[in-house]
């Protein structure tokens, strides 16, 4: 197999090749790891790249196809996942030094999820450290870059997830979202990243930002590949009891199903402030698509939207704050500069701070309640602003200084406030060639709908077609 | 109606009496408020009387009792409202001066569901200073005496509650509980108080001190009597989000059924440790007498009880301080001493104390939920000292000065952490006389059971026939 083949495939074509025998996963993984040989020292996806592991995965996924037991369309599909889902025996850094010799001795149920599903892992990808930001210049295992313009962030925290996707080093990778990091940079690098809704998938081994933001979800090329994944990673898991129990929701059954009589809110506030006026164009013109689609766009007000980056900033910081309490003392030298100080900020927060953002929270849950009763779905950019060069903390708008972190979080945070699933899918390009992204969220449990909206949209596009200039 | 006769009444024997008609409801409420007016003086169980109200209701009662249209065991029957459930038309202090002229335009839904049951409203009780303490010593609405020794706190904060019907002014009262503030006043004044099951009583219109640990419940004479209230006013409401769903469960249908083969816990640990040795006497005498009944005492070790007093004063208290920011900050005169000085100390905890504090409580939690996979119920003392003197803050326990507030919640507090059910009843007196009480502490929804036993147990004594010095 060319290096060059890759570049054609989703986990939903592999898997049907590997099914039918055209597609060895030896030879798939081969091409893989030539190519993250190849494109390692220029992006910097990967913290950890797990070749060994991957060889002996795909034997054993070639042998087990071989002798007809093959288990799915994961199985024998080349896949990574960020360095802070614990992984037995792969070290499992978080993206920090702390933890830079730290192999754990179990999976995390959403890795072994995986594994189970027969996927091929090769590699823990470059993350912002512990999590704790979106532009993954990360201080101790390098700067991730931007597959569509070298030197420009590609979004985080789940960056070098992005990274990779983008440029098939694995098909698909497991990320997570606390304010937007699996939204961000699927947003910036032109993928699907879904955000489930909360307790859906298992965060037991995931290092944590915060519990009550903390959502684990896929990266992937296409809605119907992140459908793939997030079904082979939802469900109740005993070691975490924040998840759902029950039945989870079969998302890729729903895939196909179009959005025909769907209801999306177009939100006329918020959303579309402060935004990127070729963001804004491309999002309209996706909303435009629905339309065309049979879906049916109503105006919408939700001006509690502008709490969430408040709402993240106060409470999963706080809580992070809480998570590192000891090494914060013992270590703070082992932290970045930027980290280390927006640490201890937060843990100078007091109860009552954090109690009135969780009241303010819960009026933000209802705010979205009331709306999803009169909406399917709403529809709005991921972010305002495409990727931004490395290196820059603040960007004009309108005039005014404003933080790249507060920008890119400003839109995708509530939905983590709130717990419902949202995603974000590939709407176009700004004129210099960066993706956009649109973002589509949804009431508690929809991942389904969510992700067939999704579908329904990139189908009737051909954005899949573009490749990234660094691949 | 004389008024010693109401000393032989519980709800359900006037219950009984009024539906054959050998009560008249006119009578006892005139009963009722001839003593009132005789021990509010002596007593101060009441901030607000509601005379004229009750003889409305006594009438209303009565005619439709004589039309045929009888409604149930509280038909008829006076009962009295800690002053923090909101009444319309009917002030409501929460015992402070901040609300000294607030008159609400609803009731509380518990409230209207005993008004819905035909209960005769006789008063709001004397309380502790917005719930938040344990003596009863209110700076604004009075101090409220013990019935049973005059000088010596009812216990809190619900002590206006337990003296009134103690004393028979009313037959029931309801409380609240957020670190035992329905189980020490019941201990103290010889009642049974029935802290609920977290979520099933809602709490709309209630004033909180704590949204996590708040529980309203009733305070009444016997255990038959709090499973009337309970069923009285258990329940959803949808304007209380943290109510239960579902229907709740019938606690007075097993009223009767005895404890023979319930496994009974003792703890080895923290719950007889620092306790008055007649208070340990009483408890393990009524230990004794379950075993006596059929029941199956187990000895059982729960270490975690001792975080229960820690969990109050950090997240109780936090979240008190968040409720009252705004006052603190604007009108800090208006508050006793005491309290602004807790309530400022409480203001300056962190949100990672706090985060810490429900870590710990998550720990708490699991340590109960484990304990009743092995035992169905926990007996111990409700409080470890009787009621004390007015005016002392600390006592010598084994020579070390311990706070007042600290023993009086020590015990009861941690099923305020985990939401269980519990109840005080009645097990004896000290030598001097003042009452003692035994805690049943059951799993999550065992509030039929709890009261069962509490009914089992007080069935076979006679602790009922002894009246309070003062009535």
């Amino acid at each position: 197999m060319r290096e060059e083949e890759l570049d054609r495939l989703t986990i939903a074509g592999a898997g049907r090749a590997i099914r039918a025998g055209t597609l060895s996963p030896v030879a798939l993984t081969e091409a893989t790891l030539s190519r993250i040989e190849r494109l390692q020292p220029r992006l910097g996806a990967f913290i950890t790249v797990t070749a060994d592991l991957a060889r002996r995965q795909a034997l054993d996924a070639e042998a087990e196809i071989a002798a007809g037991r093959w288990r799915g369309p994961l199985h024998g599909v080349p896949i990574s996942l960020k360095d802070l889902y614990c992984t037995r025996g792969v070290r499992t850094t978080a993206g920090s030094t702390i933890l830079a010799d730290h192999v754990p001795d179990f999976d995390a149920p959403a890795a072994a999820r995986l594994r189970d599903a027969g996927t091929v892992l090769v590699g823990k990808t470059n993350m912002h450290e512990w999590a704790c930001g979106v532009t993954n210049d990360n201080p101790f295992f390098g700067r991730c870059h931007n597959p569509w313009r070298h030197g420009h962030i590609p979004g985080g925290s789940s960056g070098g997830s992005a990274a990779a996707v983008a440029t098939r080093q694995g098909l698909a990778s497991l990320g997570s979202d606390t304010g937007g990091s699996i939204r961000i940079p699927a947003h910036m690098c032109g993928l699907v990243g879904h955000k489930p809704t909360y307790g859906l998938v298992p965060r037991f081994g995931v290092f944590p930002e915060s519990w009550s933001f903390d959502h684990a979800g896929p990266i992937a090329l296409t809605a119907e590949d992140a459908a793939i994944v997030l079904d082979a990673i939802a469900g109740p898991d005993p070691r975490d009891p924040s998840c759902l129990t029950g039945r989870p929701p079969r998302t890729r059954r729903t895939i196909g199903r179009g959005v025909r009589g769907v209801k999306v809110g177009v939100p006329t506030d918020v959303y579309f402030d402060e935004c990127h006026p070729e963001v804004a164009a491309a999002v309209r013109a996706a909303i435009d698509v629905f339309a065309r689609l049979g879906a049916e766009p109503v105006e919408v007000s939700i001006p509690e939207a502008r709490h969430g980056l408040d709402l993240c900033l106060v409470i999963a910081w706080a809580e992070a704050a809480h998570f590192h309490r000891r090494w914060l003392q013992e270590r703070p030298g082992d932290y970045g500069p930027d980290l280390v100080d927006h640490l201890a900020s937060a843990s100078a927060y007091t109860a009552v701070d954090y109690l009135q953002a969780q009241q303010v929270r819960a009026r933000v849950r209802r705010a979205y309640r009331r709306l999803f009763e009169t909406v399917d779905l709403l529809l709005s950019p991921t972010a305002p602003l495409p990727a931004t060069p490395h290196g820059v903390e603040a960007v004009e708008i309108d005039g005014k200084p404003a933080s790249v972190l507060g920008l890119a979080a400003g839109l995708t945070a509530v939905a983590n406030a709130t717990g419902e699933p949202a995603c974000s899918v590939p709407c176009g390009f700004t004129s210099d060639g960066l993706p956009i992204g649109l973002m589509i969220h949804g009431p508690h449990l929809a991942d389904p709908l969510v992700l067939r909206a999704a579908h329904a949209y990139e189908r009737s596009q051909n954005w899949r077609r573009r490749r990234p200039p660094v691949s």
